[in-house]
């Protein structure tokens, strides 16, 4: 699972908050293994996983989602299933508890795979999703996030994980952080990817990012792997990055390992940064990043959990 | 360029309607082919091409869109610079007269990829794009199309190239339109790849198709090919088509007839149905359908026009 990627130094981490951060992607990671352990499919896993960062203000995504330039919350999520290459998305909603629902809705229940606004927030009520108000999705922290931001610079929209914005020097430091996302592998061999986000402080125009974007943000193939990223949403949308992965995988034979490191590396050559998870269906991991942190960790079959947050 | 594939018999083809078709992708072919011969670049002769079809109501993109499940129409589109890896889309907009410029615009004026609805609106009026009134997509046409799917089938929503609508056997047979789309190869060397559709008749819940997926329906690099998709949109974002083609040259050493042939047949193994348009860096072009018909057309570097409609 990762927990978002961007500007994570030790220095600017409470001890506090850093224990917070690790006991909350401690208890997603338990929450998808227990569910894995008791026969529940990879894409089960991946959701409730995600449930528990998605409920956390500690993350953006769910509960904790930064606010948009007009100081709403906008979510977007995205899930796929390897098995079958169904997927299911949503983008721009509002009033959706948890969003990864909301897309695995939109898989299982619709015969689309992607919608947004009032579309699909009324297709989520249909499908029987928990809706809340609007203010359910208000911390104070990412109010005031937004105001720094919109005192920074009013006419130009900030990405939370941005090194021009970085360069401003005015930065919120919890801007850093982004969408969330799991990948899982079950005992069938099956495996699923699940994306979900706030997308970036400030933005406008209903801006969607990569994260419900399938093949960009959130990808995942039996025959390949499972992929999850976390950055700079533009430039995962233009280097098609969690599919590129994947095709490098099928079409080079690389590794997991191998084709993550040439696809954070794609990226950041044109510009962007960010971070990624993957797993393949041998269960070996990949976690990418080329920022100076990722909240990021790993559960292995016999139940070890490992979370790490630093380069 | 193509103007949409699907169930396109000549049975059910007037030679007037035929003509008019023909006539129309000529006017499109010859419009982006004089703005290279001026020396423009092939994102200048996707767009104007683009144009063309936009402004028909034959076609369903911009004027001769289809209507959504409540009588609206909404348009998508996406348009992707080969040279830059620099990519816009818009989705789900009303007012915006030609689509397809919106989506430029949101690659060169923003610092987004994607945008929709409203938002997307306020954007392009403040990059001054030609807003018209959502009566402008008004044809009778498409309006009888709505009423005859509504008629058809209340609760579900019928893909205008859908088999399963038509084994429901009472479906308009001007259905069978979709997405328009254009690639173009430019003296510099640079190719650009953009689609514009009017999506589903009787479409809901805002849904998304793959015309503004950057890699789904739309896509283009110098190193591999400029792709345009056409067809049931849902099964070109799981498979990831255009970027699947254009990963398939890249590491496979594919040639674009070869790679076109495969993606094609993958999305139609998933189930699904449609067509692509792909121009590789030495202008070699491929036409590939799984679908009756596809109106298509090409122009080369000397000028000769080719339309095609039927398989």
């Amino acid at each position: 699972m990762h927990g978002g990627a961007g500007t994570i130094l030790k220095k600017n981490m409470t001890p506090e908050k850093e224990v917070a951060y690790r006991e909350t992607m401690t208890k997603a990671l338990q929450t998808g293994y227990d569910a894995l352990k008791s026969g529940k499919s990879s894409l089960d896993a991946v959701e409730v996983a995600i449930h528990v960062l998605e409920d956390s203000p500690l993350f953006n995504a769910g509960k904790g989602a930064v606010f948009t330039h007009e100081g709403k919350n906008e979510l977007d999520a995205a899930i796929m299933d390897g098995k079958s290459l169904k997927a299911g998305a949503i983008a721009g909603v509002t009033v959706i508890r948890n969003p990864i629902s909301a897309a695995r809705a939109v898989m299982e229940k619709s015969e689309h795979v992607m919608m947004a606004g009032k579309g699909a927030e009324n297709f989520a009520k249909q499908a029987g999703l928990t809706l809340v108000d609007p203010s359910y999705f208000y911390t104070e922290e990412r109010w005031k996030g937004l105001q720094q931001a919109l005192k920074q610079d009013s006419m130009k929209t900030v990405l939370d994980h941005d090194k021009k914005a970085q360069r401003l020097g005015t930065l919120n430091p919890d801007f850093k952080f982004s969408t969330v996302g799991a990948v899982a592998l079950d005992k069938a061999g099956n495996l699923a990817a699940g994306t979900s986000t706030g997308g970036m402080t400030n933005k406008r125009f209903n801006r969607i990012g990569d994260a419900p974007i399938i093949g960009a943000g959130t990808y995942a193939n039996n025959a390949t792997a499972g992929i999850s990223g976390t950055g700079w949403g533009e430039f995962y949308i233009r280097t098609v990055l969690a599919h590129d992965l994947s095709a490098m995988m099928e079409y080079q034979n690389l590794s997991v390992q191998e084709a993550s490191k040439r696809v954070i590396a794609k990226m950041g050559k044109l510009g962007g940064d960010g971070g990624l998870i993957a797993l393949d269906k041998n269960g070996q991991v990949a976690m990418e990043f080329n920022t100076a942190g990722m909240y990021r960790g790993t559960v292995t079959e016999d139940g070890k959990i490992t979370v790490d947050i630093y380069k």
